[in-house]
């Protein structure tokens, strides 16, 4: 594997001391080897002198199959949001679902995430559009109830076939995608939590996204969805759970005392206006770990990183009176070294350190949108200023998959032909 | 002046019947000469084959000289925000706010903003930058009362010497910019009033931002802002109101009767945490016109209407809990026809029609993140997926700005140094 040295950029390195240094990346066999003035030379140097770097994005929450669904179902009133993207993504077929994930990939390539977090069925399919796009997957396959899933055969032992297939691959992780409290029963989760403890899986699901969600489940089992999850024995440091916006105080406890972590999704949840907003304040006091998601793209309609990070600070300044509630720092936590602990990979990814996987996004800095560049607010200028057409570079496990925004991985042309078709078959 | 002929692409009109096209655009003398199907050439062609274009973006509020000053005083609770960024901008010199306004002259270029409101002082030095831009500037002199103001003179007749330097400039329209209920007294209003009557000037003012500055107004006059501002007979159709966010309805019912617009600006609101959550429905029901600005980029930290339109729907639907509040289209709607309405040039801009200014953004359809394009969506493309690294050129009043991201009216590199230079003196 070729040894690379980024020069000369300003490294947002999301170190314990939240440094921002100003030096040379050097890369060797995907990890990073090197930060600072680095001397001699490497296989391949990328010039990033005045550029912006920050750790790869992790999007913790999507369904990247629905990507060429965006624009489908806007501005509809909830549940016929629900009805109509259900009755399309119904008709969808492998080749839909294989355009829709490289789709997904590339739009995250170029904002900068070089990590997500997918649940969906049919992950064999997703996880082959992720390893052409060289990013990394944690490819949750989706697990419900029989009587409400049109996969075929058992889902739980669909995800444990998917495991086997992927099992020890760095980049394909595979997980278990619960779906949510109202398709899936106590055993369904103890069968998961089984599967999980003995995989080593990450078990990933919708929680308390709606009110109606929360108060259907308190009517049948007279417990909130968190509660009940705790009382059955479910919830625990492999958890992630997604939207968790209708929490109780008592249910943030119960989340923070688990080990649970949450991927909260602002931009989904106001543009469905799901009401809830996520307690976040409330969850960071709690000591519950806090990732960052852009749901799917029927719903956001935007796998964008770096927007969703200001759409979060946004809101819960918003929402509380107080500006000082999630800083342009704590967002870039979340969308970094949060959603690395989220996955159980915070010795791996999440921060720029010596030992850690190369995953470097380049921004350029010399950006009229990002300038003027100073040392103490270049964290705001990623959170407040950026966009994804800022995004020069991206670096995934060590290997360059967007180099002057010219993607390598993916045929660019032939993955918009191909969901272009897709599209269309959908509508058709 | 050179015609010029725009091919090829999806043309998202703004017209009466909101009608999206595929087809061409011809420019003649700065204006939009043919649109659809047109035979024969012009002095230069541009290929827009696949490409969208909306008309340019009005940006209704805005400080652009503090372009500088973006990250200077993030996540402070107000008044410490207020402190800090007003004992910044006390030492800036004049090279400084022309660098400032440069800078932001540029970055509303990357973004697809071709009019632009601004409020300061020393309006003749960021008319300079505007001219150099090819922007069209709706530049509203800072007028307040003298015991609150640096300015030298009387701000009232610094105003009417700027009215007098530009007037009947196409692109640099002068304006009066009133602070606010805060420091302007009756007097202030009503001369301005008067000067506005007698020159065709607008009144850009901000209203109602705060909780503070209402009750405080109300204390001192036992009236609200926009119900006292109706009684002493200022509010006129000569009126554009920045924030109006803390509003009753009956202040509400005074605006729409006066024919005052509005332009809100959710960003900068939520940043700040301003409480207030601008009740667009309740305007829209009042018949109340609605631009759309992104204050300046102290408070934002970006003059990115893209990004304003898409937290001014998200910020709307989740304030409600209503998803069919403020729709993709509504959002555009406020960012070009309602700021045309805004400042009494619905004739002259705001939408992509024969005879009108031919100010017009080109964005790059096949993008990622707006992929696939769909007639039915394209709307909601650009609301909610676009971005300012989207957008590839604009033509301003005919004139190209930008071509292919090459921004051709600004020296960019020398815009950047100096900018760069600026923000050094500032904080030295």
């Amino acid at each position: 594997m070729k040894s690379i040295l980024v020069r000369g950029a300003h490294i947002i390195t999301q170190n314990d001391a939240r440094q921002v240094l100003k030096g040379d990346i050097l890369i060797e066999n995907g990890r990073i080897a090197a930060i600072g003035h680095v001397r001699g030379s490497a296989d391949e140097t990328i010039d990033a002198q005045g550029d912006i770097i920050i750790p790869g994005l992790v999007n913790a929450h999507t369904h990247i199959a629905m990507t060429v669904m965006k624009g489908m179902a806007d501005d509809l009133p909830f549940n016929d949001f629900l009805e109509k993207s259900f009755a399309i993504d119904a008709k969808r077929t492998n080749e839909d679902i294989l355009a829709g994930a490289r789709l997904g990939c590339l739009e995250m390539i170029r904002g900068g995430t070089t990590t997500f977090v997918d649940m969906y069925y049919a992950e064999d399919i997703i996880a082959k559009a992720t390893v052409e796009s060289g990013l990394r997957g944690v490819l949750c396959w989706a697990v419900l109830d029989r009587e409400y899933t049109t996969q075929k055969g058992v889902p739980l032992e669909n995800c444990q076939r998917f495991f086997s297939e992927h099992q020890g691959n760095e980049m394909i992780i595979p997980g278990i995608g619960l779906q949510g409290v109202y398709v899936c029963s106590k055993e369904t989760f103890l069968g998961s939590k089984e599967l999980a403890d003995r995989t080593g899986m990450l078990m990933h699901f919708h929680l308390s996204e709606t009110r109606k969600e929360v108060y259907d489940h308190k009517k049948r089992y007279q417990r909130r969805p968190a509660d009940w999850l705790q009382e059955i024995g479910f919830l625990g440091e492999n958890c992630l759970a997604a939207h968790a916006a209708w929490l109780t105080i008592n249910e943030i406890n119960d989340l923070a005392r688990s080990g649970c972590s949450i991927a909260t999704c602002p931009v989904s949840n106001m543009k469905l206006a799901t009401g809830g907003v996520a307690p976040v304040p409330e969850m960071m006091k709690a000591g519950v770990n806090i990732a960052i998601g852009t749901d799917g793209s029927t719903t956001n309609n935007s796998l964008d990183m770096l927007g969703e990070m200001k759409t979060l600070a946004l809101l819960q300044k918003s929402n509380r009176w107080d500006p000082t509630v999630v800083s342009a720092q704590q967002a870039l936590d979340f969308a970094t070294l949060g959603g690395a602990r989220a996955l159980g990979l915070e010795k791996e990814i999440g921060s720029i350190e010596v030992g850690k996987r190369a995953d470097l996004v380049i921004i350029e800095g010399r950006s009229a949108n990002i300038w003027p560049l100073r040392k103490e607010s270049l964290v705001a200028g990623i959170v407040y200023c950026a966009n994804a057409g800022n995004v020069k570079s991206v670096i995934c496990s060590g290997k360059p998959v967007m180099l002057e925004r010219k993607v390598l991985s993916l045929n660019e042309e032939q993955v918009l032909e191909e969901s272009n078709k897709a599209m269309s078959g959908l509508l058709g």
